[in-house]
């Protein structure tokens, strides 16, 4: 494993030797040194609070030096291109450049052109691909529900535009979930997505969510829609919004996850988000030891 | 002591505890690896060159981890309530949250609202409290002049709209001082602020100088003030400036503070603000050890 | 040696002591404790990636701490005059300060007003220096060619408008260069410029390569330029870029230095930049360990 560009050529095996690593972190706190005089530069071509917070932190607990490259202050505004300023940025010693790109492939363009010892982290990259999110969202599952061949998991939302749901896909495929419900209007229901025996598609949450063990919700991203595509807000809600009522169509024990930020109201009640059953600040906690686990399996030089 | 929000709720005892640890920190040097693995956050809604520096190199010379939240590339600009940012970088394991906020009260809202082990420091908000910059007032005047109760003190400028002016009023307050001047012009005056015995208000400079230990001027905030509100500089000047002639109506060893940035040439002269009696230098200084010393209050564990 | 504004006054054993250092950190690694403790404030007022990643690294890699201060947060906006922004960092506890800024001679105005103990180190001012550059220039081709004597070096480019340049020219002449052409346009020619016996200018780009043994291609700086000023990019590169065939002219083993970023196809041609000779990511690297030898020589503590 040089980089993490997407989970597609993760194993069932490296996924669980990834989310052991995390866990051990979460127990047992993180080797201050671990990474000690490794760089780990973030790139952030779009907005981020959760992500490119949870990778610093996860940096500076494993005692790597971070340096955020600031695009507003970059030589981009001098015209380089992306690749110069990746090569440029490799001369001054990078171990690992985590990603974030409005851009399908971009990280792993910019994988393919790296210099060996370089690992190239995807932060999420356009409709693509969010691997860490995929993996901290298997993680929090796992920790109440490991058997995931049991599972009956839905995801809801706008899964056609979601790096997060094809990513929580290959995830649950690989970790053995057979029985997977992808629910969303049709307008945002993805037209081919990680087939397998087991994978549905439907518009009707109630129905989706009949004895449910997990549900994942996803955000409506007003900021990646045209205003001719944003549903109405209440509209959306009466149909596609997670309430308590309809979580109750679920199994008793049924976890709630969401990526965050919430649209509280739209995609989901307050009184879910908030919940019991919410396994949300979880997974933003799960977020930074997954990371953490990542950044150590692609960096940790071997004892 | 949890959270530093005010200075209402320290008594003399907790006030003088955190400036000797302060001046420890001055004369022995930062522990520096009192606050490892410890992460202290910096949320700053206003502008501020030294506050956040001063948090910032406060964490760092203490070893704690220290994130920035740079709010123009945050969920804010998703829609993300204000609390549902507490609560994700809640869980991403954040032991302070400093925040500055335009709002009256906004750093007490987080910490209600935050997780037992978060510790909300104030860094300023509104026109409500600085209670650091009331405690580093008060150590720089102790370092010269421990005698509270036997000091006259003036405190000029828009007293009214100062929470600088607030939390040094308190500290005084507590720590003893009987005589206290307010002086601004009436547009400026408080209708109410700490009223004690001994506590008066004045729009007259001169007379309120006479005498003085110590005078504290304030920065005409124009960044605050609507235009018909802020007075005409030199009028200012010549009615409220700190001169050297002015100064002279003090006693001869006044101390001159000011919060900075300092507005040359209106509420204070060049030559006082670089003069001998200026201490304004000082204050910087004892920003850096005194936030030293509220961290290590609140994040140290016992040993 | 208290700052580094210009090379000036750097004689050529001066100079070779912090190359051999810089050489010693890319080989040896870099002592991590070196300046521990110590605070480096990076300040700077033009965009930059690589010259303030890269003394962010350095400063890193030899353990200080470091503060960018964040011009768009700061109080400049409230009309802080930069002395008082000075003196305010300074108390503090500031141990260097590294600058850029598009005035000629904004850091040495600032040394000359800094406190004992405080190191101002320019990291490129308006057209005037660029120190480091000129040093990692001479590192880079002392590398391969330590006999400066016996050198012949082309630079090229709008040298009347270049630090780097400036910088470059009082390296080599220092280090012993005899044999220099500078060549640029009329409009881009400077009217004076380090003058020494064997520093020659030119027009004629072909003629200035015969037997060039370096070559350090300048930065068309689109920013810099009045659109009035700005040649044609296809003219430009027709008579000044440096393509495979014109390198051909030079020495067989010339080496090419550009300080980037680079314009492809303008000043020179992606074969060239990528080519065999090209040692702009030598450059880079070499970037952060002369960084590194400045921050150690002017702030690490006599042992």
């Amino acid at each position: 494993m040089r980089h993490l560009l997407t989970l597609e050529n993760l194993d069932r095996a490296a996924i669980n030797r990834l989310l052991d690593r995390a866990e051990r972190f979460r127990s047992e706190g993180a080797p201050r040194h671990l990474l000690a005089g490794r760089t780990v530069l973030t790139l952030f071509f779009e907005p981020s609070t959760r992500t490119r917070t949870s990778f610093v932190l996860a940096a500076k607990r494993l005692g790597a030096d971070n340096v955020n490259f600031d695009l507003s202050r970059s030589s981009a505004s001098k015209g380089e291109s992306l690749l110069d300023t990746l090569h440029t940025l490799e001369a001054m010693h990078l171990d690992a450049l985590v990603v974030r790109h409005n851009e399908n492939g971009m990280p792993a363009y910019l994988a393919e052109h790296a210099n060996t010892g370089v690992a190239v982290i995807n932060a999420g990259d356009g409709t693509h691909a969010h691997p860490t999110q995929g993996l901290l969202d298997a993680l929090t599952i796992r920790q109440r529900r490991p058997d995931f061949a049991n599972l009956r998991v839905v995801i809801c939302g706008d899964i056609r535009h979601s790096r997060v749901a094809r990513s929580d896909v290959r995830a649950l495929a690989t970790l053995g979930v057979r029985d997977l419900r992808l629910c969303a209007p049709r307008a945002m229901l993805p037209e081919s997505l990680a087939d397998f025996p087991g994978c549905e598609r439907t518009e009707d949450f109630d129905a989706a969510l009949a004895g449910a063990d997990v549900v994942i919700m996803l955000r409506i991203q007003k900021e990646r829609m045209l205003d001719a595509q944003f549903p109405d807000p209440a509209d959306y809600h009466a149909h596609y919004g997670l309430t308590a009522g309809r979580l109750a169509l679920a199994a008793g024990d049924c976890q709630v996850l969401h990526p965050g930020p919430i649209n509280r109201g739209i995609e989901i009640a307050a009184e879910v988000a908030d919940g019991p059953q919410s396994r949300i600040l979880d997974q933003v906690a799960n977020g930074v030891v997954v990371r953490m686990a990542v950044l150590a399996e692609l960096l940790a030089k071997p004892a």
